[in-house]
C-alpha cells in the first residue's frame, strides 16, 4: 500500500481530520435543513441535551460500546478469516453525507445528485471490465444475489423470444434459419428485437415469449454451473422457475476451477440434441475457493460453437468477490496490459498466474458480469453492481416496451429496468468517492489488490514451508488444496499415519476447528471460516493421497483464510506458528494422537 | 408531534449534540481500530490533512455542496411530492456508527451485534403486524421488491408440495382428501410438510414440487391482484415465471381499492373449476393512492370458501407503505384498541374511516406482509421487512431440508432463508434504535402517522372548499380523486365547460404538470408527483361527470401528493392558493380557456 492510500483508513494521524469532516458535513445538513424548514434554526431550547436527547445519548453509547467490545475485529492485521477488507475513511464519510439527504435511485426526481453518480459508475464499471460504455452499461445492486439474479431472469427471458418471434405471424418471416432457433446467438436475438420494436410489436412479442417460455425452454432446457457454487446459486435457479431437472452441475477439476473439458462436451451434445443451452455460468472467484475459470478457452469453444453449428448462449460471470482484479492489469488509460509488461514493470500484478491473467482480460466477451464493491472495491455493505455488454438486454425485463433500445443512463428511471426498486443513493456516493480516489486500475484500486495477492502468495509459502508439526512423536501436514488463483486459501490437517481413512481426516478437523473455537474464540474470528471438499475432487488434487473413501460425495472439512490486505511476512509467519502450537495442544488434550 | 419527539429531528438546538455524538461515535471507532492494528496508533503524521487527505477533503465538500444545492427539498414543510419522511438523528448516527464497523447480517459470524438487533426486530414487527412472535417472523431486506419477490416465491413454490406428496409412494398415504389438492389451506400444507420432514423426505418432496409446479400449478393457476398495483408487481410476477395467462387483474372498486366483489365472484369460479389460486395479493396503502383494500371481508370471504369447499388460499399483503399504520391503533402492549375507544381518546386514530380500522385491525390473518420501514419507519434507505404469519414458511424456499421447522432466529445463519445475502447490519441498527426511541404503537411512532393523518384530512378540506376558480370568465375545478384512506392524496383539474371531453381534460392536466415543472421546478418538487387514472375507473368515482370517452382504458394525468408530516393548515392553505395562482397564470398564458 502506497503512503498516500495508507491515509485513506483510519490512523491516528486523520482522527481530528475525521471529526472535523463530519462537523462540516453536519453543519452543511443543517444549513439546508433550516433552509427548507425555518422554523428548525427557531428552536434554539435544548443547547444542553433534553430528557429525549439524553435518551438517545444513553442509546447510542451503549450500541457504541456493545460493537466495540463483539464486532468481529476484521481491522486486525491478524484477521483473515472472512471476506473483509478495510474501508477508506472516504466511503464512510460520503454515505453518511448522502443518507443525511436521503435520496433513493429508483428514480432521478428523488435522487437528482446520486442518480447522476451511478451514471459515472456505469462508466467506471464498464472501463474495469472491458465494455464499451456506449453500448454496456452498469449499475448498482444491494449486493451478489440480486445481480445474479437479475442477469439470470434476463438470461432466461431472452431464450424463448425468438420462438415468439417464429409464433408470430407478422414477424415469422424475421426468423431465416430456423435451425438456430433453439440456441440463437444473443446479439442476433437482440437484433431480432430491434426489428420487432420498430414494427411496434414489442410487447405483444415479449408476452408471447412468456408464454411460451415452458414448452421452448424450461422443459428440457438447461443451466450449467460448477457444482462448487455458493448456496445463492441454488437459490437463484429456484427462485427463477429453473428446476433441478434444468442444472447441470459440473464437477470442479484439480485447479477447483469449472471443468473446461466436461462442460465442452455437455454443451456439445445439449448443441447436437437440439436442447436449449439457457446459460452457462462461470466464476472468477469462486465464493468457497476464489478460483478463477478458465474464461478464455470457454470463449473460444463458443466461438467455435458458432462457427461449426450456428448456435451459442448466453454466458454470466458471477465476479462479485474477483471482478476487481482486472484493474491490477489495466493501465490508466483502462487498457489492459501485455502479460510480459506486467513482468517487467508491475512484479506483484505478475504474480497472477497466465491462465487468471488471460480470464480477466478476456472477462468483457461475457454476456453480463455480477461485481460486488462490497467486497473487493472498499466500499461498506450493501454495494452490489451488474454489468452488461449489451445495454439492450434489461429491456427484456422492463415491463414497457417503449423501453426497447433506450436505455437508463438518460433521462429515463433505472426502475423499470432493474430487479430492485428503491436503491439507496448513499452507495453511489461511497462508490463513486471511492473510485475517484483510487482509480480502478492497477496504480489505484489494484494496488491495494496487488498487496493483497502478495500477502496470499506468502501466506501459502509459509504453508508450504512450515507445513508439518510433530505431536510427541507423531507427525501431522497442513496441505494447501490448491495454489490460490486470488487470495482465498483453502487447507487441512491430516495425520501422516498410513491407513488414516478420508472420514477420520475429515472428523479430525471438525474437531480442531470445533475446539479453536471454543477454547479460543480469537482463533475462529481471526484465522479461518469453514469450507468443504468432496471426495472425488480431493481425489484429482491428491491424487497419490493416502486417505481413501468409499463415497464419492463424502466431504471433508476445510480452513478457509481470506487474505485481503497487506500483512507483513513476519506476521504470518508469527500466526501460523501460533496456530500450529494451538493445533498441536488440541490434537494431544484431545487424544488425537 | 409531541415536543420530545421533535427533538428527535434536525433543530438548531440539537446541533451541537450531533456533532458532540459523531465525534464519541468517531473515537469509538478509533479506539476499537487502534486496538486491533496497534500499528495505526504509532502513524501521527498528518494531524494537518496530507495530500490525500486534501484531495478527500476536496471530494466531500463539493459532494456536501452538490447535495445542498440539488437535493430534493424533502425537509421542507412544504414538500409533499414523493413518499419522503424526515430521519430522526438517532436514524443516521446509529447507521453511520454501525457502518464504521461493517456488519454484515448475512450470518451471525460477521455481525454478532448486528444479527441479535434483527432478531428483536423480528418481535417488534411481529407485535406491530398482529403476529405471534413465537411462531412468526419477520427480517430485514432491501426493500419493498425483495419483500415481495420473497414472499411470493413461498406462495408459489407452497402451491405444488401437495401434488408432490401424493405423487411420492411413500408419503402418498399422509392426503386424505384429493378433492383438497388444488386449493389446500396453507396450514395443512406445513402440517404435511412437518410429517414429511419427520419421515426424513423433505429435500425429496421440495424438488419434486418443483418437477410438478409447471403441470400442477403454472399451466392454469392464478394470481389476483388489483390493476392498479405498482409496476413492481409486473416484475415480481415475471421474475417468478407467472406469465400474463396466470395473472388476473382485478379493476378497482369507486374507492381506488380492490373490489372484493370482483373477487369473490373469481375466486368462487377458480375453486369451483378446480383451478389453483396460486395467491390473492390485496394492499394496504396502495403505492398510487394510498388505498386500504376491504381485508375483514376478504378474509371472512377465505374462511367461507374453507367451509364450504374445504379450500383455501394463500394471502399476501403488501403493506410497504401503510403497515406501520397500524402502530395507529395500538396501545403499549400491543393491543388493538377498539373502535370506540379511539373516538373518546384518541381522536387522532380516528380519523381512519371503520373499513381502515378493521383491515388495520385484521391485517395479521395475512400469511404474509411487506412493510418498508424506509416508508412509514423513519429510518432512510435501505430498509424493507418481510413478515410472515408462520415462520415454517420461509423453510419452504431455504435450501437444506434440515431447516425445515427449524428457524433462523436461534443460532442458524439468515442466509439460506432469505432471498438476499449480504445485508447491511447498519440497517438493524437504524431501524432497531428507531423502534426503541419511538415504540410501534399510538404513543410512540403512531404519533408521527396520526399528525400525517390529521395533515391529510386538513389537505383534502382545503380542496373541497376551495376547489373552484376563475380564470378571467372560466370556471375550473380541482377535483379530488377519492377521500384518502391514508396520507396520499390525487387530484386534478377540469375545466366547468360543458361538452369537455376526458382526452382533453388529460391533455389539460399534462400541461399544467409539465408547465409547473418546467416554469417553476420548485413545484413538481414540493407539491406533486405524477399519477394516473383510467376512463373505467374514473367513471366509477364521478359517475354525474361530464367528462366522456369512447375508451375504457385511456388514461387521465393526476397530479398525487403524499402528506408525510405534520403541517400547519394555515401553511397548506396558503400552498393551494399559491397553486391555485399558478394555474390559473399558466391556463391563461397557454390559452387554455
Amino acid at each position: 500500500m502506497s503512503l498516500s492510500s495508507k491515509k485513506l483508513f483510519p490512523l491516528k494521524g486523520n482522527q481530528v481530520w475525521t471529526k472535523e469532516t463530519l462537523k462540516k458535513i453536519v453543519d452543511d445538513f443543517y444549513a439546508w435543513y433550516e433552509r427548507h424548514q425555518p422554523s428548525a434554526k427557531q428552536d434554539k431550547t435544548g443547547l444542553l441535551p433534553s430528557d429525549s436527547l439524553r435518551e438517545v445519548d444513553q442509546l447510542v453509547s451503549d450500541l457504541s460500546d456493545r460493537l466495540g467490545k463483539e464486532s468481529i475485529p476484521w481491522a486486525s492485521q491478524n484477521y483473515i478469516a472472512h471476506m473483509n477488507t478495510d474501508i477508506p475513511l472516504v466511503a464512510s464519510l460520503t454515505y453518511f453525507m448522502t443518507m443525511l439527504y436521503n435520496p433513493n435511485n429508483v428514480t432521478p426526481e428523488v435522487s437528482p445528485v446520486t442518480t447522476a453518480l451511478e451514471r459515472e459508475l456505469s462508466i467506471d464499471f464498464c472501463n474495469l471490465l472491458g465494455y464499451n460504455p456506449a453500448s454496456g452499461w452498469a449499475h448498482l445492486s444491494s449486493g451478489g444475489h440480486a445481480s445474479n439474479y437479475e442477469a439470470m431472469w434476463i438470461a432466461r427471458n431472452l431464450k424463448s423470444v425468438p420462438y415468439a418471434i417464429l409464433q408470430n405471424e407478422q414477424t415469422s418471416m424475421l426468423i431465416a434459419d430456423k435451425d438456430q432457433l433453439v440456441n440463437m446467438p444473443v446479439p442476433k436475438i437482440l437484433a431480432l428485437l430491434d426489428q420487432v420494436a420498430k414494427m411496434g410489436l414489442y410487447t405483444e412479442i415479449i408476452e408471447l415469449a412468456g408464454l411460451l417460455r415452458h414448452d421452448s425452454v424450461l422443459k428440457n432446457g438447461k443451466v450449467l454451473l460448477s457444482e462448487n457454487c455458493h448456496y445463492a446459486w441454488d437459490k437463484c435457479l429456484d427462485l427463477l422457475g429453473i428446476q433441478k431437472n434444468n442444472v447441470e452441475k459440473i464437477a470442479p477439476d484439480k485447479y477447483l476451477r469449472t471443468d473446461n473439458q466436461e462442460l465442452y462436451k455437455r454443451i456439445t451434445w445439449l448443441i447436437e440434441q437440439n436442447i436449449p443451452v439457457i446459460a452457462v455460468v462461470l466464476f472468477v472467484g469462486s465464493s468457497g475457493e476464489g478460483s478463477v475459470d478458465n474464461l478464455s478457452a470457454m470463449f473460444h469453444f463458443r466461438d467455435l460453437c458458432q462457427k461449426k453449428y450456428g448456435q451459442s448462449f448466453y454466458i454470466h460471470v458471477d465476479a462479485a468477490y474477483g471482478g476487481y482484479f482486472r484493474s491490477v492489469i489495466l493501465d490508466d488509460q483502462h487498457e489492459v496490459m501485455p502479460y510480459e509488461k506486467l513482468k517487467l514493470e508491475q512484479p506483484a500484478a505478475y504474480l497472477l498466474k497466465p491462465e487468471v491473467y488471460n480470464s480477466l482480460r478476456d472477462l468483457p466477451q461475457a454476456d453480463s458480469i455480477t461485481i460486488d464493491p462490497h467486497k473487493s472495491g472498499y466500499v461498506p455493505y450493501p454495494g452490489g453492481c451488474v454489468a452488461y455488454k449489451d445495454r439492450r438486454l434489461n429491456s427484456i425485463i422492463a415491463t414497457q416496451s417503449k423501453y426497447f433500445g433506450q436505455h437508463p443512463d438518460e433521462e429515463l428511471n433505472f426502475g423499470p429496468y432493474t430487479l430492485e426498486g428503491a436503491r439507496p443513493g448513499a452507495v453511489a456516493s461511497a462508490v463513486w468517492s471511492v473510485n475517484r480516489l483510487l482509480p480502478l486500475n492497477s496504480g489505484g484500486l489494484g494496488m491495494l489488490l496487488k498487496d493483497s495477492l502478495k500477502t496470499t502468495l506468502a501466506f501459502t509459502q509459509i504453508i508450504k514451508e512450515n507445513q508439518s508439526f510433530l505431536v510427541d512423536d507423531h507427525l501431522f501436514h497442513v496441505l494447501n488444496l490448491y495454489e490460490p488463483d486470488l487470495t482465498i486459501n483453502n487447507f487441512l490437517v491430516v495425520p501422516a499415519k498410513k491407513g488414516t481413512s478420508f472420514e477420520e481426516a475429515d472428523a479430525l478437523n471438525k474437531l480442531l476447528a470445533e475446539e479453536l473455537k471454543s477454547g479460543n474464540k480469537d482463533y475462529i474470528n481471526l484465522f479461518f471460516s469453514g469450507s468443504q471438499v468432496n471426495y472425488q475432487t480431493f481425489k484429482k488434487v491428491f491424487k497419490d493421497s493416502d486417505l481413501q473413501s468409499d463415497h464419492e460425495n463424502t466431504r471433508l472439512k476445510l480452513f478457509r483464510s481470506c487474505l485481503m490486505k497487506d500483512i507483513p511476512t513476519a506476521s504470518i509467519k508469527g500466526q501460523w506458528n501460533h496456530f500450529l502450537g494451538s493445533l498441536t495442544d488440541i490434537i494431544r488434550n484431545q487424544n488425537q494422537i
